[in-house]
């Protein structure tokens, strides 16, 4: 401790090697995933895909969504030791053609497979993509993905379109129609990543005129909230019990607000918001996990380990849409005990992916 | 402490005296508040206005809502000594015809007085309905109403119905229509309750066939938290700055939310999302205040507090959808220091509102 | 939820099954426990070996201290399933012939053996005594005691008194000669609960004239904090990195105070304080467990857990010095999600001594 | 944000200006006021007044406790608006000769006048020193340097030694000796700063051969809590409601321990531990503060703001003892709302000293 320093406002950081990131978008060298397919405007009253981001930002994201080693030198920086990485979002969930949402889904794995994983296989894993769009072959290129391509689970980017004349139609994941997937992810014992999507054009009305806020800033984390209480309701976690669903974001919300969901719910009749038994919260300390991905806020992540425990709370990043660097920064510099630290930083995604 | 306790599993609570309450809900004599007027279905798959609630909480409603004896009581039990009334949801929003908005406004404002802050003026104080699908009527009614009436302030719940023949055509107080109405509360230095309401049907689709969820238990939340959002892009606090927000529900998840808002919308084009000058983590801790209304956690207080600062968080209750007596047993039972629960369950509210 | 009830000050407590308690005293069939031996003023200004507690609570203890039978009742009220058991403060400790505490140490332990393991085998383990006044006795003891009756490692309270004549005259476990302790817990395996015990008389002029502060109220947690600290400084966990230190009432003051003894000690010159290699906080959260033993404090808990991690946060209680109802009442009652509440009431104690 | 940063390893701290710190030490231009007077050893088997600091801390501080300009840069590079200055420890209370005290502290007291207040009265005030060894005159030099100097209250350093001859004999302050200083606090309505002191060399055997952790590291902290303890339990604040005891290091622990110290003294018989009323936490609540001097761990300072308030917790350094840029990096840089930054920055601290 120096009693007088000359430079008075940084605080050097020590970096924790070996930290597991999980929610890590990639390109598809088939198509343009960060957009529907074909592309429509995804935010009310813009044309491109993409909402307007200021210029710096979007020149650099093509290249850092495909640049694998681009990628590995930012994580070298950040002190991430291993990434699970998955296609960006909309991704599959945004391809209008069940056909072509199947055969897409299939190359996009073969291709994250072989560009990240089997060359760098202490470095990268990979979530698959499954399309919806027929949950048949969805379920089979689940399996495929997890048994001969060594999948650690699937990533689905909110709801799924069905209908490229009607972009309002979609599809959750408690349709019944879903049933095949969560029995698949629970024979396979592999979680699910629930990620963000921007909501359908006809449900952005509270955002209008406010384009980011439609999509990452609000609109969509609040968009897989409601996604994730559809499928905790639908009583998904009461026929597959061990079955578990990751969310971003610190769990979008869901832990400040779990415990008056369930208060709630219990004026009504009973039976009247879906067949599930136990309760939101309960959902949420058994089949949830939550990762700090876009987050860089203490206090957000202490509701959230409160509500959930630090054993169910994992770092990530969300690159390249976040900087490594900045939650390595976050993550590494705040005052933490160091076991809870390697427990968020890696030891959770350890255990829960069996690495 | 005895050694040896039988009665094992309860924990005697001391209650607090003097709570300060202010988002606790009455009807009005001149119409049925409770729903839109004329009703309309207000959830999905509904006919009546209220959700199904089960039907002991339902019959006790409609009498906890105007039974002023009743509420005395309950407030006595439960060491609240003054609580600032309001006229429930959807209220004065949910009239279709503007004439008619204005006449039971003004009609149940005078009600609201003579009921409870005329008769008990050391126990109630009310926030005024102000009918804003005509602006002008409404300033004028607020004026009115602080003045003569000696109202604490305005209470608005969401948005404003518009069209009988289009139940999705909706006003938001960010509509330059209602930039009156600011420069009022500006001028008579009153805050404004900004209160849920059940989102328009056609925005419910995330909640559909869970009805309780579209309301109380999440939907009508997340639409507050959107319209204050709303609220804040639009630069209303940079014009007036000394306005105050007030939202119940610990700010409907906003603190947990604020600081990840503010960081993906900096990566948008300048002034993309609204001409507001400052950040929504700033208008939090400047601009708005956080009740405890419907909350009963203390780790979504804690996230809270550490965002907004202990000085802008109230106790309040939601009476009569919430038990007084509960919300009094967690308030004054948990383990906090005098100070903060002081300042919490009154004197926070005694600067705000000069009492 | 009723929006009426009658009675208003009680809040039920769902009871926790299965908790473990460790930190639970026991008396001695072969001598009494609770005083030197022989007994001797342990209080400035008092005659007797315990202080002055007012007369109800003293009357219940020696009953409570051996009744096996009460306290397996009072254990199933509280849902504390497990307990290691231990002989009460000052123990062998404050035994002056070395040759009676060799003798008395084997036999007590031979009693909580035959009194609460041998019939109780799946509610009970223990601590062993160990003869601090002879070390090389003390060893063995400690290894008869575990590998014969299944102790789960030794329990020691405080300094050790030495000479009859001179009760200032103690000996701290940082001393030389008990190197072969540490030595044995390292290829045992076990750990050390290292107990509170009154100050030697003449430490205690801070607490004239306040008897209960003297002891547990403060006297007696700062002196095993101080002792904690030898046992850092010196080294001990530098030659045994795996030996595990057990401290009750939150790790009596550390996890608040440890970020500023290594600053301060940082001050000094190289190895002023003793040859340890690492820091403080480095024990803290490598060789220390922490024991809620005494605490029914949230805020409390919560700078334990955060500074040395939830996977080193123990559930205790001191019985019969403090109630088991009461502390589950706590512990079981708090707001806390249920896999935290399971790490803490019983899941860390299971890995820690294998049950 | 950017996505890619080649700094990786610092976060930038944005400056809070205007902070108030209130421990702040100085030297005497009239004796050596960092050891007794005339000099003893402090800490067993030191020959000097301080203990072994490293050299280059130690060269810097005889500089630091003087250098008015160099105190004013660094505050200046640290957002430090304002400052109440001290005689560093032990100061006055080290002068074993009374008549020597009396005047030396008068002195003193006139010469912190002369050198920091009267050139720069917008950037220090000072806390008196008050002569306790002659009770009569420390009250007359406290009512003239607050009313002639503007001393915003008195900082006394621990227990005051009385005897050349024997360096234990020393004096608390709830001695009835000390009765007419907390009338005369009370009745000029200024609080006492009691800072730490190094226990007496008997006291010091917890800490042999430890130097460091005997002073501040550990030892000095020890002390202090149990000289509040003292106090609160002598009554002082039953007699004086209105008299404000600040202590510095997040009250010494107090914060945590004080449930428990509650807890353990109900046990005893009713007045055994003194005449005071009330208990520990309601004088923690009612009559501290606690300042963070020496503090840069945030679940400390949460600890201490959840028992004492956030309204009676102070931004402070302990300069020259510490970095005041270090304290500035700390507190400005943690993530906080800036309502309470405001307040435990500076406002706070306005408040209690009417600035």
């Amino acid at each position: 401790m120096a009693l007088n320093r000359s430079t008075t406002a940084t605080i050097a950081v020590e970096r924790m090697p070996g930290k597991i990131a999980l929610e890590e978008a990639t390109g598809s060298p088939h198509f343009v995933a960060h957009g529907t397919h074909p592309p429509t405007p995804m935010i009310i009253g813009s044309k491109d895909g993409l909402p307007p981001y200021n210029t710096p930002f979007l020149e650099d994201i093509d290249d850092r969504l495909n640049n694998v080693e681009k990628r590995l030198q930012s994580m070298d920086q950040s002190g991430i030791g291993y990434a699970i990485v998955s296609l960006t979002c909309p991704g599959v969930e945004g391809i209008f053609d069940p056909k072509e949402a199947v055969e897409l889904a299939r190359k996009t794995n073969d291709s994250l497979y072989e560009l990240y994983v089997k060359p760098h296989p202490t470095r990268f894993g990979f979530f698959c993509s499954v399309p919806m769009q027929d949950p048949e072959a969805a379920v089979k290129e689940l399996e495929r993905s997890v048994k001969e391509l060594g999948a650690k689970g699937a990533l689905i980017n909110g709801f799924t379109n069905l209908d490229i004349n009607d972009v309002s139609k979609v599809q959750y994941l408690d349709d019944p129609k879903c049933e095949p997937l969560w029995q698949k992810l629970n024979d396979l014992n592999v979680p699910l990543y629930l990620h963000p999507r921007i909501p359908p054009l006809n449900q952005q009305r509270m955002y209008e005129n406010m384009p980011n806020l439609s999509q990452a800033a609000y609109g969509f984390g609040i968009e897989t909230a409601g996604h994730a209480l559809r499928i905790m309701c639908s009583g998904v976690f009461d026929r597959y019990p061990a079955v578990q669903l990751i969310l971003g974001h610190c769990a979008e919300a869901l832990p400040f607000l779990a415990h008056r969901i369930d208060h709630r719910m219990a004026i009504g009749i009973r039976g009247n918001n879906g067949p599930y038994k136990k309760s939101i919260m309960y959902y949420l300390q058994n089949n949830v996990y939550a990762t700090l991905a876009g987050v860089r806020r203490e206090s957000t992540m202490r509701n959230t380990i409160d509500e959930l425990g630090e054993s169910r709370t994992l770092f990530s990043v969300d690159y390249p849409y976040e900087s490594n660097e900045d939650a390595a920064d976050w993550f590494d510099g705040m005052q933490m005990n160091e076991n809870t630290r390697r427990a968020i930083g890696y030891e959770n995604a350890q255990r829960l992916f069996k690495l």
